[in-house]
């Protein structure tokens, strides 16, 4: 499909010129790498280039920038916004960077200089996600002035979210929309129009506390200030679009252990290196659960009944427990359960295991029963069940509550953590409670 | 700890009233119900009732708005933005709603119009999403007009994002920004100044599509329009931020099988009679894996050693099956799976299930092998491993590609379809083989 589309597409530089950036971009990502890379280099041409690469995932624009000529990919990285830049430099390999920054020193010093110190920045971080494109004004000149001198910035910047009014020495003293500027009388200074509560951010606050704050007070953009108050950047609403899209694929990946870098089309060789040594861990947590069924191999060899149910227990725990892990994960993360809070989650978690225990041990015990006309082995399927239900709540809440009170993601391993116990407890109920039934069962 | 808190706050009215909204939301959602009620009513009195609770969970301040007399509630109402209040009145009981809107009717005849017109949307489309709250200008103004009029209107449209041109019957037929208003030549007319391509949204476009198209263009705002292009109202960036935090948890929520609408702070019985349904559809693919165990049980009875490998093989399988419904389901969710892609993915994760099989497989044998000093034992879990891992991936991979070939949803209760057959099959591998090698085992 993509061949042909290709084949049929015209690189008439005109025509691809007037099309928007971001269907650009999601054509190269549609194209097989060579055609696309062929029409990246067209689009270098009619300086398209830097502005459909700033729509891609940065690991693609990435991966087609290493296949062009230095120069030209220099070129491009000096033409995009330099917080997308810098998210692509990230992608490249480290003394790839070095060589790019040196090429980019020859052709435009300033922004060599830019971009360097964002990279300084941990990426996941206010630091790391801000860009240095914002509009800052003294605040003794007036509304007309301003407006002027809006005017003159106004090709750099391509977005005005808000004006930053600061001090001679650059420290932050308010902020302006471009709608005070523009509704407000020509001649008042801006001092006397600007908001001077402004909220700030710290270069080095987490990604997901700029989430939060973008969350809390709907602001279209956050200043980023050093201790002096003075402006490092401003982090925009567009970046937090993929911090939080992010957020959530990490989040899930965690739950089921998988490796955070991993996408749907990585190759199969990474995806293996990245995620055999999780299937290792599980492998580990999987043996201790076997060696309790191995403690009671006598008594599975005398009931094989027992056999049938260890599935039933064990998964019905396991199921339930992730109902629980899932809800207390994402309530800790959209900050639903304050610190206070945990004990009274916790119980209730564990008396709705009790209570859907009993709901479910009722029919597992029921069926028990009517499969061998045993009413003991009802009892031991019942218990078991009723009793794996309560450990699935109790460790459910327990894991994701426990890793945050440790400092940890809430998210970590949580279902491996979770299986372990669920399995475990589970068949050393169930084998457990066939022991000591075992002369009437 | 809110109890103490709430003793010491302070609601003189004046200092409230300097507090930013979003932290009145966060004190109302802090609070104890009795103490939120109290200090809404204060807020009520300094007219910062609505702007609080624009801040806040729609759920929670309907919770608290039906705590209020019913005029109080209507006046609040009646000061939050349109797309705010009709979140908030669709956690109302139905009857209710038409009371409200009764009473607003009598005291803001176009609001309650407003109000009524949105509410027919259904609340995840463009339509339930959108604000009626943007500013649409004839086109043969000039820049100076515009800004004039704009003036005007700076007191009810809070944002501007961007101002849309449109002609005599209301039709679309360009946006400016408000950068571009002010940065023109003032004589000159809008419509040489618009930007006539507007991308613009139908009104039962889906939330997942309003975020996609958020995503690909990176603007403020899109409008919405009927068939004749006219605008119907605006969806901005702040809206999505919500929409895309949902969306996450619904994707965790479906895979976990968690009902969509509970939360930490559920109530217990709600919970219960909400997860319930989920347990007793995994208890009965949990029977359908314990009947291929049930079908065995002579083979157990004999070799009761084969039990014991039963968690590890099912569990492992289970494990790297969730590795690849994440990977896969996620994939389809950001749109990095076209429809012909398909079948690449589904032959890496084969591979990749061959490849981890063969990995963990030599492991679960040697330990099998080492434990009895049985080679045929070490030989029926090393096939029964490898065959398991290699149903995870093509199960774990199909799952969501078949869900949305089907036109579902592809986080679709996986996790309970993934594991109905990794279990499943698993045991019949791992017995079947047994009952095969039963002479030697």
């Amino acid at each position: 499909m993509a061949e042909r589309k290709a084949g049929t597409m015209s690189l008439d530089p005109e025509e691809l010129a007037k099309r928007h950036p971001a269907e650009l971009a999601e054509l190269l990502h549609e194209l097989p790498d060579a055609e696309a890379v062929r029409l990246l280099r067209e689009l270098y041409k009619v300086r398209a280039a830097a502005d459909s690469l700033e729509e891609m995932d940065p690991n693609e624009a990435a991966e087609l920038l290493e296949e062009l000529p230095d120069e030209e990919a220099t070129a491009i990285i000096s033409r995009m916004e330099p917080d997308d830049a810098v998210d692509v430099l990230e992608e490249f390999p480290r003394d790839q960077v070095e060589e790019i920054l040196e090429h980019l020193r020859s052709l435009d010093r300033e922004k060599a200089q830019v971009l360097q110190r964002l990279l300084a920045y941990p990426p996941d971080t206010a630091g790391g996600l801000m860009s240095p494109e914002y509009v800052a004004l003294p605040a003794d000149i007036t509304a007309q002035e301003a407006i002027e001198r809006l005017r003159k910035v106004a090709e750099e910047a391509e977005t005005v979210y808000y004006v930053y009014v600061v001090d001679r020495e650059g420290r932050l003293l308010g902020v302006l929309s471009l709608r005070d500027l523009v509704f407000a009388r020509p001649d008042t200074p801006i001092r006397e129009i600007m908001r001077p509560e402004v909220v700030t951010l710290s270069p080095d606050m987490s990604a997901e506390e700029v989430v939060q704050a973008f969350d809390k007070y709907g602001y279209l953009a956050f200043p980023v200030v050093d201790e002096e108050k003075r402006i490092l950047g401003i982090v925009t609403v567009d970046d937090i679009l993929d911090v939080l899209t992010d957020e959530a694929t990490e989040d899930m990946y965690k739950m089921a252990n998988v490796p955070r870098q991993e996408r749907v089309d990585t190759p199969w060789y990474e995806s293996l290196r990245m995620r055999l040594p999780w299937l290792y861990i599980n492998l580990a947590t999987a043996f201790l659960a076997a060696s309790v069924v191995g403690a009671f191999e006598g008594v599975i060899a005398k009931i094989s009944a027992l056999a049938i149910f260890m599935p039933v227990v064990a998964g019905q725990g396991g199921n339930a427990g992730m109902q629980t892990v899932t809800i207390v994960t994402r309530g800790v993360a959209l900050g639903e359960v304050p610190p206070g809070k945990g004990a009274r989650i916790l119980a209730k978690e564990v008396l709705l295991g009790l209570l859907n225990g009993l709901a479910v041990g009722v029919v597992v015990g029921a069926v028990a029963y009517g499969w061998k006309h045993n009413p003991y082995l009802g009892l031991v399927a019942f218990l078991a069940m009723v009793g794996n239900m309560v450990i699935a709540g109790l460790v459910g809440a327990s894991i994701p509550l426990g890793l945050r009170a440790l400092g940890l993601d809430p998210a970590l391993a949580s279902s491996v953590i979770l299986t372990t116990f669920t399995d475990t407890l589970g068949f050393f109920l169930l084998l457990g409670l066939g022991y000591v039934f075992r002369s009437v069962l």
